[in-house]
This record gives structure tokens, sequence and C-alpha cells, in this order.
């Protein structure tokens, strides 16, 4: 199963897709669309929705899972973000998959266990559940896969789930996601 | 020249395409795109898109405005305002279409000649300026034409001006729009 993960915003647009056998999470592909410069604000959204369709259109995800807002943002934030996530939600509807949202808090608390998590913090655990060597950079593309994670993590659990193992560690065997908690560092 | 005018909102977007040859402004269609009872919030934006996307190719304008927000909105309408507002805007650069904005402020005053005239003079001034038998109904399409006229009253004037004519009065003749007020009611 592939989840395709978007955090939207006008300015920078991350997008990354997970597959998932129910057991291993697998990296398929994560990036930025950057708005170019001096793009008028109408150009910018077409070039999110143009990028985005080409990349569902390569990804293949069974479902899109988009970062919602957090309140404490102000209206002439909202509404510019409001655009940028219109077209990317578009792109999803356009390209026949499930449109799931999930605040930054929920992402973080499926993600890391806690939903006040910082943004290093997310890095490192995306790098951890995808056996990456290094962490997703840059953080648009790693809040991206998050969201695609959190919605992995929010499915009903197909059994038992065993984490790509740290060098040091060995596999470690979790009866969910939501146990788990990430080694003390040191 | 064509004018497509687009009021967009999640719930209802109003539309209208008015065409002028420096003299005169005709009608040449408008409308309303409702949300469906019950369709999710992805599916309304991807109905706004498309049948925008219709109604842009059926009526080939060259340039689109759009109504832009008010500011005493929170940022939970403006969020919501925001897709809706993206997915028109998208449909107008992909219909190859120049895309301006004006406030509901701006709009008012090219069309009634005052910023904060009420829903129903923008709709009696919208059937003087179009010669319709009837003002445009529901608000949302006068609206839309609303901020069609508006664009075509902040381009350069090409010469004189003529008003239809209202019947008992025989035609007015004003050198902008903007000096035009509509005679006192009674």
């Amino acid at each position: 199963m592939r989840i395709f993960g978007i955090d939207p915003g006008s300015e920078r647009t991350g997008y990354g897709c997970v597959e998932t056998d129910g057991r291993r999470h697998q990296l398929v592909a994560c990036g930025v669309i950057s708005a170019l410069a001096g793009d008028p604000f109408p150009q910018r959204l077409a070039r999110i929705h143009r990028e985005l369709v080409a990349r569902l259109a390569a990804c293949r995800p069974e479902c899109v899972a988009v970062e919602s807002l957090f309140h404490a943002v102000n209206a002439r934030s909202a509404l510019k973000l409001g655009h940028a996530r219109g077209v990317a939600i578009l792109a999803a509807v356009e390209a026949g998959c499930e449109v799931v949202e999930y605040t930054p808090a929920e992402i973080k608390r499926a993600v890391v266990g806690y939903g006040r998590a910082e943004k290093h913090q997310v890095q490192q655990m995306i790098k951890l559940l995808l056996g990456l060597d290094k962490a997703p950079s840059p953080h648009d593309a790693a809040d991206a896969l998050a969201v695609a994670i959190c919605h992995l993590h929010s499915m009903p659990p197909a059994g038992l789930v065993v984490l790509p193992a740290p060098a040091t560690r060995g596999a470690r065997v979790v009866r969910s996601w939501r146990q788990y908690r990430p080694p003390a560092s040191g």
C-alpha cells in the first residue's frame, strides 16, 4: 500500500510517498516544490498543482494524507495557505485518491509519540522508520513523509510490525507504532 | 473583450462573463456553482474547478477577475475560502487567462460608486449596466458580474461610454463609469 503525504505551502510544498507491506515502511519518493522567484501567485498555484499531478501519476498512491492547519495562524496566512491546500487536494482528487487530513499535533504524536515534538525529532524518527542513511531534508519533505506515516499508523493494525533494525541493537518488535518510543540517545 | 468574474466560496461560487466593445457591456453568461449536499470537501473543490474549467472554455474570456477577501474574516473561514479561491484561480490560469483581484470595497466603488453599498444596490446597478430586464439572481452571480465590471472600469478608458438608456430618461453620456451616479429613486 502506498500513501502520499503533502505538507502544502504557497512558498514550499513538501511531498513524500511511503510504501508499506504492513510490516516495513519504505521510501518511494520525496521532495519539495518551491515557488519560482518572481512568479506571480496564480502561477505559483498552477506550478504546485502541475508538479503534484506529475508526482502522483509517478507514485500511484492509494491515498493522499495532507497536513491540516494549526489554529494559531492569522486570517491572512490562513487564506494564503488555503490556496495551496486547495490545489493540492484537487490534484489528489484528480488522481482518484482518497484524501485524509491530520493536524501537526496528530502527526507528531503518531510519528514521535509526542504532540509537541521538535522538527529535528520528526526528521530523526522518519529516518529510523524508513531505514534511511540520513534524515530526509529539507524539513518540508520530512513533514510530508511524517503525515504519510501518520496515516499508516492510524489505519487498523495488520498484526505485528517490525521496525527497521538500528545497527547496534538488532530488530525491535512492537505491537503497534503508538507503543514505540525511540531509544534514549547516547 | 470578455472578462470572466468569479466570486469564490466553498458552498457557492458565483461566476459571470461580460463582453464589452468599449461602449456597451453585454451579459455573456452567469450563474452559481453550488456544492452538492453530502459531498465531502475535496469533492466540492473538484466540482468548483471542473465547472469553472467548463464555463471558461465556453466563454473564452481574455481575463479573469476574482473577488478577494475582506479582512474582517476569521482564520477558519479564511482557510476554507482560500481553498475555493485556489482552485478557481487555478482554473483561470489553466484557461490561459490573466488573473486580477479586487476587494469587495473596490468592486462596490467601481460599480455603484460607493464602497459600502448594499447587495441589492449592486444587483440593481448590474441590471442597469448590462441592460437586463431584471437584476441577476442569486446574489453570488451578481457579485461575480460586479467584479468583472469592476475590472472593465479599472482599465484605461476607450473614449466616451454610453450607458444603456433607462426607459424614461433617454441615453445618458458619461465620460467614465466612475463619474456615473445612479438616478435618485422615486
